[in-house]
């Protein structure tokens, strides 16, 4: 039976800011991806939002961003690979200590925004954060862009790593997104992006931008939960998913 | 043969911005509190000072503090017991990281200024912090003034202490430390100094402003490494403990 | 003809995150506390709340607080005197380029939250704020509780100022707000919260907890645009007092 | 009579952390750039600052960063033109409040680091900063390379600028900073690096790395106070420059 974990941004609040709707979308996937106080969230924040996903039996994943809560995380930033390394592990060992004290087990990390983004395509900055997360557990889950460079350095080193794809984005003859500012770069109609995915977990292929089929490895998917299209959409993908045979499960019974 | 452990600040400098005198101190001491970010440090100064303390063989401890960088976390914050608990295990969680990436057991948890200062007098405060450090690891030694209402809270829930003492300040007839703003408060003759925390750490006792003898547990003595007079005196107190016999250990040796 | 000020906070949202109902809130009222960074806001969130109500033609005023974005500046920090000054000059200066960027003139300035609440009660942190005010442009309005500190001190240098009471709230017999904690300390009736505001504002009296009536001096009413129900209540209270033939009219109109 | 400035980041000092050497350079120069809280400095520091400069005689600029106090505004940040505009226009503001606060006429914006290097080389974002000082007060002097963007900007927009060279730098032959990654960018020789300077003042004119002679024009020359050699460098360069005949004089006195 094919599988793949549903994964979705949660606890993204900050103090007296709220942003999400993380209660009513985490019924809905089977990994989260929880801010760690960098882009986004704060200690009280990922305290009760550990303590959710651990009540609804959802998987926890640190999503570590960049130092920038103004820009929620989404502007390059010029930091070196040291630096990079070193703000992966501070970000993972913060959301850990929640995790230890509520007896969740941490599963993966998931580089945020423009970490993500960037990392995705330098070698240098994607071995930093595999390195990074390898040295503070080596059973850590990377989740990563399918075909990108944080996928290949964890292969390189030997961490675990689950493959990512979007159900709402158009894909490069090279297997690459294409930008959000060319033409077509969004999927928007929602039968069309759920029979894309379907189509990706069954057959592990993609039709591209330019009318090409290419391979491509759908571990996880990744969906949104803040604003109540977003979530009807989780609720359709998961149903239809459910409905095509496909078993929704956390990263860990995927990749393992 | 008594024991004691000479405590210092470590991991104090942020980005551009260099503080203490970490290199010069860290031999002569026994155990070091290393700052985790929200009054001091950042992610690659936590990382060189585990590294540090792991080269000379000093034990690390997690020195959390208010989140108030421009402040340098010594300002009084009216935080709940529930956000306390928090910050207090998001910082320990970020020290971790480095620890474990560096094959270093995590030893203590001393908090830092006006968190240390105002958990030391309240009982809920104090609990939060105990709770807190308990339950992301139950062997993690708290590290707080002696006779204060955070050794009271760590006690009562079993979690390892170890009892601080002051070498510079005087001591009220209740054990508690005599207020700056007072006359007298600070002990500036530092052979006096010495041979208080001498008395302190062989006999378990020490004189008041008002010349009573009062019992102290001196588990740990608490030293500065931030200008070349503090490090003098460090050096000093080290020869001179060990002259009389004391031997310097860390708090994993004293306390367990 | 009896005139008075409606007073609201505006410019809350930071980066991503949005907080308040900015855009339906501002018709009704008459002058804006606009966040300065600190406690909430951004500088675009800055640069777009002046360009709204120099649109609609509400007045503007800054909205200094704590430096505490996690708390939203609501809880206490003990901050000297000195610093005190440095940061409301900081953040009134900060306004004050966007107001001038836009060809509009700062009217007032309302300590925020903790800041607001413990200078109201702390003469040396009035006397700061007030003078730090008064040190960039002693034409501004210091907004503060009616029979507060902050009144008191700006009337003590010259700074002019403006007396601000809540609807929702009940009094004690020495004028100061019964504490939150306390029984009977919001008035949750609609109806009788606007009835004590109109006789606030024309006869200068308000029955007290106690029940005693006392006199209190209302420039200013303070009302909130963060829930669909306070927006309501906006609207209500507005209508309400001009049926009773109060003007609403900016602090400018009512002070100087 | 040739007259030049000698410009001098100060005021990076932040809270608890010390940073450079201000009192002993400031004697030397002849405008402050002035850090604004957000890659360096903090309120208490600019109000010092400003204070400093103010007794000295020293005119005052604006000296906004990127708000990245970790990394000292030294990194690269995508940031959007807009948000750009409102940064700059937030951090004047600020200093403005502590100028006028101590009755001193804010001289110049030079915007730092990461921040002035991008907007040297693009159009849009220089455009920003100068269109963001201009709305705010178009009698401001920019001080930016010579012959980058942001002078091109200022120049066509109408606002006053002064054209900054380095001592210590090597130019290529279109007039820009030789990469300090490429061999010969630093001129290490201080008697060089002086009379180059002297050359570039009085003749207006520079050696390229190639060989090649160019124009270039000095308006002001970027000094540094960090360190005693640094110190001890400006004294040189500013003894040398007026045995040389050159008068040391503010932006004022050299651009208007």
């Amino acid at each position: 039976m094919k599988k793949v974990d549903l994964n979705c941004d949660l606890g993204e609040s900050f103090g007296n800011y709220t942003c999400g709707m993380d209660e009513q979308v985490i019924p809905w996937i089977s990994s989260a991806n929880v801010a760690c106080g960098f882009h986004a969230s704060d200690p009280l924040v990922m305290q009760k939002t550990v303590a959710l996903a651990a009540q609804i039996g959802v998987h926890v994943g640190a999503h570590p961003g960049y130092p920038d809560l103004v820009g929620f995380g989404r502007r390059n930033m010029n930091v070196s690979p040291a630096e990079l390394k070193a703000m992966v592990q501070y970000q993972i060992g913060a959301l850990s200590a929640f995790c230890k004290a509520q007896g969740v087990k941490l599963q993966h990390v998931k580089p945020h925004g423009a970490m993500y983004n960037m990392a995705g395509k330098d070698a240098k900055l994607a071995t930093a954060i595999c390195e990074g997360i390898a040295e503070v557990d080596d059973s850590l889950i990377l989740l990563g862009l399918a075909g990108s460079e944080l996928l290949r350095a964890a292969r390189k080193i030997g961490l675990p790593s689950a493959s990512e794809v979007f159900a709402d984005r158009a894909y490069e003859d090279d297997g690459s997104l294409v930008a959000r500012s060319k033409s077509g770069a969004m999927i928007t109609d929602e039968d069309l992006a759920i029979s894309r995915v379907v189509r990706m977990v069954k057959e592990g292929k993609v039709e591209t931008i330019s009318g090409k089929t290419i391979s491509i490895q759908a571990d996880s998917i990744c969906v949104h939960g803040d604003s109540p299209k977003a979530l009807a959409f989780v609720e359709k993908i998961r149903t239809e998913l459910t409905e095509e045979g496909v078993l929704i499960a956390p990263m860990d019974d995927i990749v393992r």
